[in-house]
Parts: structure tokens; C-alpha cells; sequence
């Protein structure tokens, strides 16, 4: 079921919590891949009702970013959704959202400030703005569904961090649940930005993967020290990968790792093009 | 009932929760005065459970502000609430509510920030951060107590605007219920900060309460510019005051307001002595 409005999900919801159904929320910014789908999956292997938000959310954009261009594809999306079983669809408009308040740099709403020693890093660094924007719209998600299980892809592995700190600091009474990355067959990260890539650029893309799971051989093998881990991967990416960061963090505390261990999360962020893509393992 | 963990007070209202009652919260920082007793009645009479939290908060502190003597009378708060009916006082440390993370200025916590345009105005510009602290802190109470009413007193004029806003802006599904500043019979604001104030500084701060009768009377008898307003109430405060600020504003909006009309705040801040005092009216 398509539903726009909050009001109209929260009316539901109640329903379902008066008859005791668990509740599980799989936010999305829509142009649903088939990682979105093992998140659904894994929602309705777990939950007895699945809400699948559909939201491009303007407040985690930068000025420069993708907003206008990202891919929209509701039609679509519902379709796969109703297939795999999700009982609402709830893609509302921004300003059902936000009221006229929309936009990255705004003073007028109430927003989520994730902890500063961790937005600091990776993504943060390079998207000023984006996690506060991302922890604002999952917690109004929260508070929409009440779920009792969110279900957040791995790949977007500080996002992970963040809303999985946001919820112990907040006291919030929900469970994230992470699932694993995944990958085209030739070990591409499915991502909805893909479509971007030229076919150039997409057999660059590809040595951002290769370089991944090169780290993850040479530490199987017993090499442990990052620095040496991040020579060998940047020497596998193609020369007209623009790097942004790759880098070694504890998964627990996201401290940086100078010794690689297990939990050590190795991510990377990269341009093919224009195109913004990230990738992870945690070793 | 005293209970100074989060986790008991999070099993107790699951079962109050699954009776289907309804749960009042008042937040408070100790040190309960007769306004305090105001908020706990009414939350007794609209809620089947009351919940009052006594917590010195200390992320809504500055780094010069009176943290460390702010009164704490735990022993009575507990005694006036027993004999008020609360059902539970919540006296957390602050490492229940924190962890190891406390400080205002700290960039290891998930932080609430109230719309920007709310927070640069009247308190929030002499105490940077300080709304940051009590919004995160009212919504860590929010989820903990899973409240359906939250009662707060109309002296914390910005701090009520901020909370409501934040309802709103984040989809809390929580009532806001705004209970009227209790006076003492001279008209002082009953505050807590109230016991710092020397005989003579009592006197001078009297005139604060003066200021904002004297605006209410003539704005009764049709006169509306607020600049005509503000220098008539000036000519009331002791010269001994240090004014931090003497504001209108449409209390619907929190805009600057040129003219005083119905709903109107007057909201007015300044130092007796050392001691930092706050009041307001609303037209």
C-alpha cells in the first residue's frame, strides 16, 4: 500500500501495535537495487509488518550534490516492494516532511546532530551537513513507523555507525540491523548511482572493489599494518580513480586503526567520473 | 518510587504501557519549588501515571554558568513528589544518562539542535549550546519515559517554543501541556535559582516582575508599540539590574514583534548580582 501522508502511516501503525505486530522499518531514498531488496527481505524474514520509505531526502544533500538529478523511480520501486511482500510504501513529499523548510543549510527545523568525533571522518569530511540530515530524517522515520527493527544496508558503513549511536544515545528502543553488501558479479557494489557510470568509468569503478579484497588476501595472509595495506590497494585502483579517503577504522569505536585487526573496517570513497562511489569490508 | 536507572524505569512503563495507561512526565533539574508542585498536579490530573525526573543536566551548562552549585536537594524533591502522587522520581546520574561523555561542549554524544533561527535569540545568545543540551536531554527523557503528556512550566518561555518545535519537527507523538508561572505574593517568578539572592538583591529583582505588570497594564489600556513598551518598563527596573535582554515576540512564530498584540511574549533576563533571572508575560 502507497501511502503519502504521515498521518495516514501513524493511524496504521497504531492499529498494528494495539495487536501486538512487530514493526520493521527499511528507510530508503527509493531507485530500489537488489541490495534494497535483501533489506526487505531480511525486514520481513524478521517483522510482521515491513514499512519500506521511499525519500529523497533534500536535507542530506550539499548545494553541489546530486539532489535534482538523483534517480526517481516510484512506479518501480512499489512494484518490487508489493513483490517482496512490503505492506507500506510510505514516500511522502519533501514538504509533508519538512513543511516549506527544506534545503541542506537550514535554520528553521529541529535536526539531529550526530557526535562530532565521528562525522569528522570519511563522508562527513567531504559532505558537511549530509549526517546531520541523514540522522534527522531516520529519526522523524523512527517516530513515523515506531518500528521495533531498522534495517540499514553495511555499504554505507558510517551511516551504520551513526544511526546505531544515535539510537543508544537517545535512548531510542529500536534495533538496527545491518546486512551485508551487495555486489554486481563482478564484485561492483550495487549502488542506485551506478546508472552514472559510463561504461569507462564503470571498468574504473571496478578497481575500487578489486582493491578492497586485495586488503582483505594480503591481511588473511598476516599483513597488518594499514600503512602498508593502503600502498598495496591504491597501487590496484585505476590512475583516473579520484581517491577521496580510504582508511582503516576500529568498527566498535571508529577510532582509526593503525594495525589492521578484526572488526577493522577498510573503507574507501572514490569519483569514476562524476560519480561519488563508496565501498567497505570489515575484516 | 526512586529509581535511579534507565532500564528499570523502561520495564515499569512497558507494563504501565501494556495496561493501556497514560504516562504524564515533568522534567525537572531538582531543587522543586511551589512552580514544580504546579506542573506534578497537573500532571496527576491528566495522566494516569506521573513520572518526574530530577537531573542536573550537565550538557545545558556553560563552562562558567553554575553547574557546580546549582541546588540539589534530592531527600525533599523525593518527599514533595511522594506526597504530590508521582508515581516515579527519576534521578539518574549523570553517567546513566551519558556515559563518560558529559561536558557542554562535547563532540562525543548524538546532540538534539533546535532550529537555529529559535535558538540565536533571548537565552540562546548568551548561552551557546545551552538549548542544544536541554533538547537533547528532553527528548533522551521522552524516550525513556514514553510519555503522552510532558508538562513545563511558561517561565522557560524559549525553552517551551524549542520543545514544541521539536515535537512537531521530529514526529514525537507526545503533548506539550504549558502550565502558567506561579509567582511569590510580592510577584517574584518562583525559580531555584531564587535562594542565591541576597535581601537587597530580592528587592532589586522584584522590579523585574514590576517591569513586565507595568508593560501588561498600559498595553490594556491600548498602547501597542513595543519601543514605547520597552522604555516604560526600563524606568521600572532597579538601576542595580543588569539587563541581558527586555524582547517581544509573536509567541506562535518566536518573530520579532513591532507591535504588541494578543500573544505576544515579553520575555525579559537579567543579573541580580551574580544571579541570572528570567521572566515573561504573555499579552
Amino acid at each position: 500500500m502507497l501511502l503519502n501522508n504521515i498521518k495516514d502511516v501513524k493511524t496504521i501503525i497504531q492499529q498494528w501495535k494495539k495487536e501486538g505486530l512487530t514493526i520493521g522499518l527499511v528507510p530508503t531514498m527509493g531507485a530500489l537495487h537488489i541490495g534494497h531488496a535483501s533489506l526487505i527481505k531480511k525486514a520481513k524474514e524478521t517483522c510482521d509488518r515491513v514499512v519500506v520509505s521511499v525519500f529523497v531526502n533534500p536535507i542530506q544533500f550539499g548545494p553541489n550534490e546530486d539532489f535534482q538529478k538523483y534517480p526517481r523511480t516510484l512506479k518501480k520501486d512499489e512494484e518490487l516492494c508489493n513483490e517482496l511482500g512490503a505492506d507500506i510504501v510510505f514516500a511522502p513529499s519533501a514538504i509533508e516532511m519538512y513543511g516549506e523548510n527544506t534545503g541542506l543549510c537550514n535554520n528553521e527545523l529541529t535536526f539531529v546532530c550526530p557526535a562530532y568525533n565521528i562525522v569528522d571522518a570519511l563522508c562527513g569530511k567531504s559532505r558537511p551537513g549530509h549526517f546531520d540530515g541523514v540522522a534527522t530524517v531516520v529519526l522523524k522515520l523512527f517516530n513515523i513507523s515506531k518500528a521495533d527493527y531498522a534495517f540499514f544496508g553495511q555499504k554505507d558503513a558510517q551511516q551504520l555507525f551513526i544511526i546505531k549511536k544515535m539510537v543508544k544515545d537517545l535512548n531510542l528502543d529500536i534495533k538496527i540491523i545491518s546486512c551485508p553488501i551487495v555486489r554486481e558479479h563482478d564484485g561492483l557494489a550495487v549502488s542506485s548511482r551506478n546508472i552514472y557510470l559510463s561504461e569507462s568509468e564503470r571498468e574504473q569503478a571496478l578497481t575500487i572493489s578489486k582493491a578492497l579484497f586485495h586488503i582483505k588476501e594480503l591481511y588473511s595472509k598476516g599483513i597488518k599494518d594499514t600503512s602498508v595495506l593502503f600502498d598495496s590497494a591504491i597501487s590496484i585502483l585505476d590512475k583516473n580513480i579520484e581517491l577521496d579517503y580510504l582508511e582503516f577504522r576500529d568498527f566498535s569505536t571508529f577510532e582509526k586503526a593503525q594495525m589492521a585487526q578484526e572488526n577493522t573496517l577498510v573503507a574507501i570513497a572514490a569519483k569514476a567520473g562524476k560519480t561519488r562511489l563508496i565501498d567497505n569490508i570489515i575484516l
